[in-house]
């Protein structure tokens, strides 16, 4: 039976100053470094043994997989990398500060912004500092189709195409797929996978550093509800996410 | 031009230690943690940019990529990993005493087993500790192909198929690849390259640690002799190698 697992990358550098980050190649802080060891260990204590390991192109996606993988003992395994698995780009927010910006703005933009379905940020300019153009994790991807803004509606479009071909063919070939990606390319999937509607998504945060495990019929469909290995911690995780930007 | 840059793990628990490792899948000690982060610096600083990662299925191996990844800022490549990279099988010495089996056995005896070209070790047992058999890692691979001692002969052997299938493939379309792994298969390769008779071979030890990097042409011979990324570092380095075994 397959059988997925996703791990929201751990609290960045950025996270950690209250940025709007998106595309952004921050690392881990120490903190994250922690959390994605405890999802390793989680993996380990559960005996969740993954085939292949997915992220997405930016670091702190694939160092929270190497040091939950090296805590799981589990580093040997094949790995696939897309951009496709990436946050949400936020646009011309990247690098803005969260609590400025809903000043700036006020709550109604804000919250726009953040958590409406298909409203994107503003597209950044080229010449931003926080561009990506020019970026060589990217040469190989047509130009066109790498975006300088998203809603989470366009995140589901340019992700949804990698699910079908790639994801979903080891899953179909009995594997165990761990995902290690972001807040909202893992709201993306999730929101496919449960059949969440455009107004209810808004409302789901998935915590940090912890596995949220998938066991999937050969339509590749849920047979039970998805279910984080540290249940109570998720919990807590899910509330804090939700209280991101209205502090100071 | 086709570029191939080598790097050999950092010190383990068990170089530490003094003990034939093999295919035991030991960990870097911290001492190697950071040699894999001086290795990813040279990277970096000498302005080397990979297309891709080729690892053994080891550990230890596999830590060295991650660490010198992230110094070097490229952890966005992709990943290929093979058991054909994998360091030469010791066979019935692994997890023995380096040091106690030269006295056992005497210098002459030590001495085959380490340098001869093609005299493997006595085969492991299937019910040692130290044995591989049953080894998750390699349960995609026909067992019958899986060693249970190894000469570097028969490392050549099962190392140049991958060689010529995988990592020609991308040297030919001209991409950077960078290859971790381990001493004796880099060994391996780098009889290959530079055609080092099987007598010559005992003489050559690759430091740990530092990038050692191939120009080649177009029908993958070397266009100059390779270079290590801190000559006296690998000089020294070397040295040190070629002395293991002898200390108490």
């Amino acid at each position: 039976m397959p059988k997925l697992v996703l791990v929201r990358h751990g609290q960045s550098d950025w996270n950690e100053k209250n940025l709007f980050t998106g595309w952004v190649d921050v690392r881990l802080s120490e903190t994250g470094e922690k959390e994605a060891k405890r999802a390793g260990e989680l993996l380990k204590e559960k005996g969740i043994v993954a085939d292949i390991l997915y992220t997405s192109k930016l670091s702190r996606a694939i160092q929270t997989a190497n040091i939950a993988l090296e805590a799981a003992d589990q580093l040997y395994i094949p790995v696939k990398r897309s951009w496709r698995l990436n946050e949400r780009h936020y646009g011309a927010l990247q690098g803005k500060d969260k609590a400025q910006t809903l000043e700036k703005y006020g709550k109604e933009q804000f919250q726009t912004w953040r958590r409406s379905f298909d409203v994107p940020p503003p597209v950044i300019e080229d010449h931003s500092e926080f561009s990506q153009i020019g970026d060589i994790r990217y040469k190989n991807v047509d130009p066109s189709v790498l975006p300088k803004t998203e809603s989470l509606a366009l995140v589901i479009d340019r992700l949804l195409p990698y699910w079908q071909d790639e994801i979903a063919a080891d899953l179909l070939d009995g594997k165990t797929v761990l995902i290690a990606a972001h807040g909202n390319s893992l709201r993306a999937l999730v929101k496919h996978l449960d059949n969440i509607s455009d107004e209810e998504i808004a409302g789901l945060n998935i915590p940090t550093g912890i596995p949220l495990v998938y066991e999937l019929d050969d339509q590749l469909k849920p047979t039970k509800p998805a279910y984080y290995l540290d249940p109570e911690a998720a919990a807590a995780g899910a509330a804090a996410v939700a209280a991101q930007g209205t502090k100071k």
